[in-house]
Order: structure tokens, then C-alpha cells, then sequence
């Protein structure tokens, strides 16, 4: 296994909270990177939070565990997003948005107390607290040189830096086949 | 440890099922039991499959693992149960519907592919197939021997049996203090 250079590994620790959906790009539009010019915006992208996220409907969920992070996660989509996933269709159109929300993965003592009796040995794990949020929104024309694709990386509402959303592209153009996107609608049970 | 005889392991097999919210009771009212006779209802409480409920907002995520079953979860809300878990209020209202939808949590090799070079040894763990689903429904009159909450779980469309049910109040009793919820809201990144 080859040994990242510290540049790489930078831009790879952003990789890791890219893997459900993601964020960044190497090759920006000069109009994107203007628009970045705003405090509460994404760098490169000018992706900002969009207002009720949070109550958007359910995509998947996934958890992700490496050296430095241990974490469950849910991606939520809006309208445009969900309907193009919901009937299988890429490339998603114009103003799709998808939400990648992360929170720690913590053993729920709780729930194990009352797993224990029955099921010794069973492991019980709950979101903790909130890590951050990731958005990529759809804009054909915007993101050209991006797959299409603005990214945004935000932790406790504010934005991370220009070498993190640098990486977003770059981790999310092995699921070119999927637009770009990791997460998949998951089955209704 | 003590060994769980058959027939509580076999009850306690629905428990595994209703850790993150759940299903079934003891005490139940005549009238419940008599409005089950619905082939497409839980035995017992009389539920079905609330429609749209896949849309609904989501609560929180978790994970569980015992010798039997590994998987990643989701909770979702109907408008009034969401309403109430965001002002943190209990007992939840008449109305309040909670979903607690389940998968088998499988690796994604697509995801480990990206990761493998700068974060060796990443793992990342996404929603295989669906598994099952249950429902709590708040009705304070009808279930009122079971904290005010009717069970249900289902399968391919299919309500489980009356044994399972019936373990699905006595399961949630200890979260008696959130109103038999154990599901909490995740905070919003």
C-alpha cells in the first residue's frame, strides 16, 4: 500500500466524509469560484446550507469507520433528488440536491441493557453528536468542469476550507456511472 | 447469564426487532385484539402499513448487531411525532406515528475501493437488503394497557405473528420515561 504524501492525505481526510455523497472539485468555473465570497458559502462551489434540510426525505443510510473516524450517517434528498432516485434515473436534473448528514457511532446503553438478558454479547449502536453535514447540488451548466456538481462540507455551519472542497470531484469521480453519487435510494421494507 | 427458556427467547427474538423503536404487548384491550382479524394487520393491535410512510422525516439512525442479526436502521416520523420530538415534548400526541425501518448492513466494496488508498483498513458499511419494518401508533384510548402505543411488524407486507407482538410492549416498557420510545431525535449537523 503506498504511503500518501501529506498533501494527499489532506485532501483524502475529506475523501472520507465524501464516501456517501461528497463535496469539492479540482476544475472550478472562475463564476463559482466568485460566488465563494461569502462567508456562510462553500469555497470554490458558493454552496450555501439550504434552509430545511434536515426534514427531507430519507435516501440511505451507511456508516463509515477508519482510523480517525467512527460514524453512522444518512443521506437525505430533496424533491428533484428523490424523484430522480426513486425512479432510477441519471443523470439527476437541474436543482437535485442531496444532504449527507454524519453523526458519531456510539453504543447505546440503553438499548444494550435491554438486549443483554436475551441476546448476551448483542451490540447496540446510536448516533451521537453531530459531525457535519455535506451537500452536492445539481447544476449542469454552474459545475460543468465538476461533473455537474457543486460540493459543500459544513461543521457547525460553517464551511471547511478551499484544500478539503478541492477533493470532493476527485473522490466522487469513480461513481461516474451513478452521476457521480455514492448513495443509492434505499428498498422500502 | 442467565439461559432464556424457549419461549422467552422466542419473544425475545421480537425484542431484537424493537430495540430502536418497536412492536407487540401483553395487556391488551378486547377491542384491539378483535380489529386484528385484517389479514394485512398485526395480530393484536390491529396496525397496518401507514401509506407514504417511506417519505416521512427522519428521527434517527442506529445499528444492531447480535449473533442473528446485523443490521443498519432508520427511524422515521409522521408530521406529529416529528413535531413532538422536536420540541422534545412527552407523552407523544394521539396520532404520532413512528416507523423503524430495517436492512441488512452489508460492505460496500464501491466505497472501500476509494478509500483503500489513503485510509487502509476504512471500512464502509451501506444497506444491503430490507429486513422489516414496524410501526408505533399513538393512540391513548385504544392502547391504553400498552402505554397508549399499538405494534406492529412486517415483512415482505406480511404483519409478523401474535407471539411476536405480544413482546413488543414488555420490550418497550423500560423506555418508559420517553414515553416507550427509544428512539431519540438525531441532532441536526
Amino acid at each position: 500500500m503506498p504511503h500518501a504524501s501529506e498533501r494527499t492525505t489532506k485532501y483524502c481526510s475529506a475523501l472520507v466524509g465524501c464516501v456517501a455523497v461528497v463535496i469539492c472539485a479540482v476544475y472550478v468555473t472562475k463564476s463559482a469560484a466568485q460566488s465563494a465570497n461569502v462567508s456562510n458559502a462553500s469555497p470554490i462551489f458558493g454552496v450555501t446550507i439550504p434552509p430545511g434540510y434536515r426534514d427531507w426525505k430519507l435516501i440511505a443510510v451507511d456508516e463509515l469507520r477508519t482510523d480517525k473516524v467512527d460514524q453512522l450517517r444518512a443521506q437525505l434528498g430533496n424533491e428533484i433528488a428523490i424523484k430522480a432516485l426513486k425512479e432510477g434515473k441519471t443523470p439527476f436534473p437541474d436543482g437535485s440536491i442531496i444532504a449527507a448528514l454524519h453523526w458519531t457511532r456510539v453504543p447505546s446503553e440503553e438499548n444494550n441493557k435491554v438486549l443483554a438478558g436475551p441476546f448476551p454479547g448483542a451490540q447496540s449502536f446510536v448516533v451521537g453528536s453531530a459531525v457535519n453535514v455535506q451537500f452536492m447540488v445539481k447544476d449542469s451548466k454552474k459545475y460543468a468542469a465538476t461533473g455537474g456538481w457543486g460540493f459543500a462540507d459544513f461543521k457547525n455551519g460553517k464551511p471547511g476550507d478551499e484544500a478539503l472542497h478541492k477533493a470532493c470531484f476527485p473522490c466522487h469521480e469513480p461513481a461516474k456511472a451513478h452521476d457521480f453519487v455514492f448513495a443509492r435510494y434505499a428498498p422500502t421494507p
